[in-house]
């Protein structure tokens, strides 16, 4: 019969403001925020209770504070995954071989809204990466123009939640599987293998071909994952 | 030459020192932390910088705290991604019909692997919620019946990332377009449609059949997707 009451603090009430008027549209991504003297009068609270708030939000990712200039509503959102993510990972519910798994869903998901999606400019760029890694031998470069690749699929995708997924996820590969993809990128068997894939992904995106895309970059993760996978154990 | 100093305020050392023993598995979770004092006592910092570093990771999910009993390691991470992606529509970097599309993304890689792992055991719940549809009139209980369907066949892929981030989604959807799956769920000629779908992902699940599987699903997801976008616009 009886339900808790939930003790709603000052500080949450402000968060609830906030969030009220990015909400309408009143606070938008970039936007400076008054300062903490002028948030408190304006709403009548402590200043503590104003920095609890401030604190709070930064902490969820959504404002940032800059020494000396004051507190802003974050410009980029790109990365805000990546800490739950890593929060899965540390608590061990989750391993490296499930975020491979996630990461072909992803990818698959990404390159087919790509292949319909995809402008004549980002098609450019991405041909631009093929060839600047067609003419690269070193490991380092290869491996970042890898990541840059992926990523740049991703965006044609035109799908946010898709490109942030995609990112936490290659973050945690970094940082869990450091020096994976170098070592598969070095074998010079795999160099070429990984070239003629990369290759068929970009044919298939350039035709707007949505199945084929998908087919290439599902057997492009498998090879990949696979190679990862053997590393791993 | 210079680069700038992080200042690592001890609060954020405490907050290590919690990481490094989830990382250890030293902790676990579930697991009950020591009291304020104790802590500040073993670490040799103030209360205040415990406090501060167990508020942080509340807020990040890793933590919660109980009245009267204390602060513990959380025992269940699958609304861990529920916050991160309510950010991104609250700051507008996405909106109804990408989160369709990702959870057709997500859906389709799920019941791929679910297709290959999926237990008899999880068959037999599944034909439950089936059979549980079949005689029933309800639409509120049509509607929990469909989330429950799509949450085992989310489990039976047996990757908790898909599952968390399927979870998101469907909160999300929930919040953001209430009543829509109510709402095309209550025509009679939708109802007949879904209920084969599902018969048909149902079908391929007990073959292991994945790729019959991952064409049921999008197939579902692409008439279920569509009419709730008519109900957006």
């Amino acid at each position: 019969m009886f339900t808790p009451i939930k003790n709603t603090t000052v500080s949450e009430k402000v968060i609830e403001q906030i969030k009220e008027m990015l909400s309408k549209g009143t606070l938008n991504k970039g936007d400076k925020l008054p300062s903490e003297r002028q948030m408190a009068e304006r709403l009548q609270v402590s200043r503590t209770s104003v920095r609890e708030a401030l604190k709070e939000l930064e902490i969820m990712g959504l404002i940032e504070s800059r020494q000396g200039e004051g507190n802003f509503i974050k410009s980029n959102f790109e990365d805000i995954l990546f800490e739950p993510f890593s929060t899965i990972f540390l608590i061990k519910e989750s391993n490296a071989e499930e975020i491979l798994e996630l990461r072909k869903v992803i990818e698959k998901g990404a390159v087919t809204l790509a292949a319909q999606r995809i402008t004549d400019e980002e098609l450019e760029e991405i041909k631009k990466v093929l060839d600047a890694a067609e003419n690269s031998d070193s490991e380092d470069e290869l491996a970042k123009l890898d990541v840059l690749l992926h990523y740049k699929i991703a965006q044609a995708s035109k799908n946010f939640l898709l490109q942030s997924i995609l990112n936490a996820v290659s973050s945690l590969i970094e940082a869990s599987i450091k020096d994976i993809r170098k070592n598969i990128m070095v074998k010079e068997q795999h160099k070429d293998v990984i070239k003629k894939q990369h290759n068929s992904i970009y044919e298939a995106l350039k035709n707007h071909d949505t199945e084929t895309a998908e087919n290439a970059m599902s057997n492009h993760l498998d090879f990949v994952n696979n190679e990862m996978k053997k590393s791993i154990s």
